[in-house]
């Protein structure tokens, strides 16, 4: 288009967009995916490089792939409760080492794919027992059953990987439910809580607190780890925030629209109170809201409905799974997201492959860069 | 073989199978699939092309893909309750439209093949409503419900698509189920009834009176869109068929083979006089009985096998879901069709490539005539 | 490396190794896979194959691929119960019949690929129905659901065909979980017991015995054919070995792990004492431990770790499927060699190709024979 720029004032834009490209990445540094990190880390300690992979496993939950998001979140866990840090921080590095152990992938293992389903085990371990804190037996189920996660992982990986389908947290889900069924109602090494289910009916119906609904909204990003105390779910959404904006916008949205859904179907209080109706919701929303799609305004409403249908599914599933006495975990959001993912259509063209899945901002910039990079070039064929 | 047959009389025989040709083509023309119908309708006006789209949706239900047989289960459908055939109709159009505005192929929207799901949907959720007729709230889980079949339409498809299986009616099972168990028993909203496993004892053991139960062999076709008026079941019996009587007669034997299922396993009466006995075992025989693979004596008798198959699943699957309050559905025969299209032996060689499948006297018809073809070209290259 | 080896002195070597090879293989006539077996057979009346191929059937239900191991097995279930040595008969010819009518691969036919889960799903239907012996009337669904196998054999193989894994008993766990859902707890025709949950609360606990848990260990070989007495479980023990010791190894190992994982979990007394904690870990270690992978001290371990999770998911299944009084099966050592199966990383290295999978000396045997052509090959073309 521009036959006749001339060469210096193409110079000085040239320099320009280099140098806010360069502020732009300086910017980047300690957010998106720190992929610096890993050039850094690879003649270092065998027991630092352990820290990283572990860390970004921490973030892997929150579906961020950032070492300090990873950091921010188990300091928040280690505020809520010092026992659930402990088994968290045990859970991430039992499976990490176990994928070392038993061969996976280096490239898998350093980019922490091995640790978050271990580490929900962990936490979910923790939150259920009804032994109290500090039972150390407890640690016993919980290294092995973080070391099985990396078996299924493995495992599933051969099988969604015909569809290009992430793992995701189906590890987790299953093992948890595994373990819960396993250790039965009453055992007398490993006893729990049975579920509540959402839709179980109340002994005695009060007014619904409107305050309290919103902080079950915010309530809802801690309760991906679990964690059902205000300050460290903030801290926990700061997270994401450090890893994309983007990212917890759509936690944020997420988890309201899962507390809507609550919310029609008419669910017991403590479930909206706790945040436990709006995790689902949130990490259905986040996966499809920028993640493994590029966003766009088409892509955010299919992210809304991702978010509607994780958190209606949850409801469902925790009815079922209920008149058993066991959660729902996260398996409508992952079965959810898997779908959305397996759709056809118009969503379907703004799929990112698994393989290379960055942080949201970095997916819309190296789109935009590469559609710059082809005018550019188009430019200088021109010249 | 005819080496000596003088051009005259070939000339003559020819004409005379033209003939046959033409006269079949215009008897065909409101049976079978109306593939002319698709030609004429491409430059009318969208919600002309929409009825018509929807029509073949709410036909395909029975397996069928022709807008009069449509019309005629629709008729069926007001006639045995207008308040059932609004939400049918409601979910034929909410589910089309959903599957045009996140831009699905166009030729399986024409094709009716994202409508009959929605319409399943819609007429459950009618008939296990506990609030009565012309309960308007209950439009909206119907048209969300019906929305979001589209969504798992697509995202099976990609997966079933590998084995060149249909997505059938699975999506219509999976939502269904996700909305009884979302809503719970005692929901406040959107109230329903619990289903009464097929294998629940009876209050009082009557004798089993046969005329009953050959009703019940009728009452099984109409079941099909949760119809349990003997008219109506009738009249959709009808429209099976306008669209092909072989697959009219297999949706009869079905019932039939379900009910004395039904009988070998002492279901309660009620399931028996009902019809419910024997929907499963007709959509399992319809199935591999001419639509699915070619007809002949050996897919019969398949057929037949797939009805006792289906017919029992549905007894052991109502027993289960029962336990928690839900429907048996469609699921086993759904899940005994999908076995059957992926045996392999002597079946799979009558098998018809999903994109292919057209009504059972058609695709013996284009078989027969494919054949007919050969002889003729090698009659042409022996003179 | 022997450059200057004299020719005669290498003739000597390959003489005598030519004489080792023929002792083994001669040794080898009555174990392992008895592949000379089938050429014999090939003229004979179809009967004498039909028998080689129904032995062949009882013994893959411990993984073992030997006729004269079917005819001990067969013969210690007629010494436990004649009666359930005559469903078994039956069950293993209906389906060897039903495969041959429907067209199935001739090769996996007279493999016995067809028999042992008809032959499974016959026991159990005797073990678990509560009519008592000689109750003829039970030969109806056994046979039935025998011939039901093939075509979910047939069906499940198209499918995991395409990740190269077995269908191992999937379809027996199916027809059995369906048929006993089917006749519900109380049906008039064919009563059942409802299976009794591992995690089930006794009534009055009593110490353990020590030497009864070690005859639950043994008795866990016994479970695999639903056996439950120690002669006849020695016996069945005698047959694997016959095919191969490394796998009676295995299963003996397999059935302590699970014993021992029940312990860990204090599931009921009853369960320890009768084996049924232990046959599901003989399973899963007998799958991984040798058969479908080579055998190494790496091989070893993951065998064991799969006992250990084959056992604990037996539990978990279990309880959750006495819920609704069913009984796990085989559910658990299935997917769980499924899962080692599908696993990536340093285990996949020694899996052997469903296709080649032979007795586990054999499979050695081969990779070593395999590794000394490679060197005779090089040595040759240095001289």
């Amino acid at each position: 288009m521009w036959m006749d720029t001339k060469p210096e004032a193409e110079e000085a834009s040239r320099s320009r967009a280099s140098l806010s490209r360069r502020v732009l990445n300086s910017l980047l540094l300690c957010t998106g995916d720190m992929e610096h990190l890993d050039k850094y880390m690879q003649d270092k300690l065998f027991v630092l490089q352990l820290a990283v992979w572990g860390l970004r496993g921490v973030a892997r939950v929150i579906l961020a792939n950032n070492p300090l998001s990873g950091a921010l979140v188990l300091a928040a866990l280690y505020w809520a409760s010092p026992w659930q840090g402990l088994l968290g921080t045990l859970g991430v590095l039992a499976s990490t080492l176990t994928a070392i152990i038993i061969g996976q992938d280096s490239a898998e293992v350093s980019a922490g794919l091995h640790g978050f389903n271990g580490m929900l085990v962990s936490l979910l371990m923790g939150v259920f027992s009804s032994a109290g804190d500090w039972y150390w037996w407890l640690l016993l189920p919980v290294c092995l059953g973080s070391a099985t996660c990396v078996f299924l992982f493995s495992g599933l990986s051969s099988v969604l990987d015909r569809w290009d389908l992430p793992v995701a947290v189906f590890p987790f889900n299953i093992i948890i439910v595994l373990y819960l069924l396993c250790t039965g109602p009453d055992n007398p090494y490993f006893p729990h809580h049975p579920a509540t289910p959402a839709g179980a009916l109340e002994p005695n119906s009060t007014e619904l607190i409107a305050v309290e609904v919103m902080h079950g909204i915010l309530l809802g990003v801690g309760q991906i780890f679990a964690c059902g105390a205000l300050g460290p779910s903030l801290l926990i959404l700061g997270a994401v925030l450090l890893y994309s904006p983007l990212l917890a916008i759509h936690a944020l949205l997420g988890s309201a629209v899962g507390t809507l859904a609550g919310l029609s179907m008419a669910v017991r209080h403590g479930s909206l109170y706790s945040g436990l109706s709006g995790f689902n919701g949130a990490l259905g929303c986040m996966a499809v809201g920028g993640l493994f799609f590029t966003f766009s305004w088409r892509t955010h409403l299919f992210a809304i409905a991702s978010a509607f249908l994780s958190a209606y599914a949850d409801i469902a599933l925790s009815n079922l799974l209920g008149t058993v006495g066991l959660p729902a975990c996260s398996w409508a959001a992952t079965l959810t997201a898997t779908l959305m993912l397996l759709l056809t259509g118009s969503l379907s063209a703004y799929r990112i492959p698994i393989g290379q899945v960055m942080a949201p901002e970095r997916n819309m910039h190296s789109r935009s860069q590469w559609e710059a990079g082809n005018t550019v070039e188009r430019e200088s064929t021109d010249v």
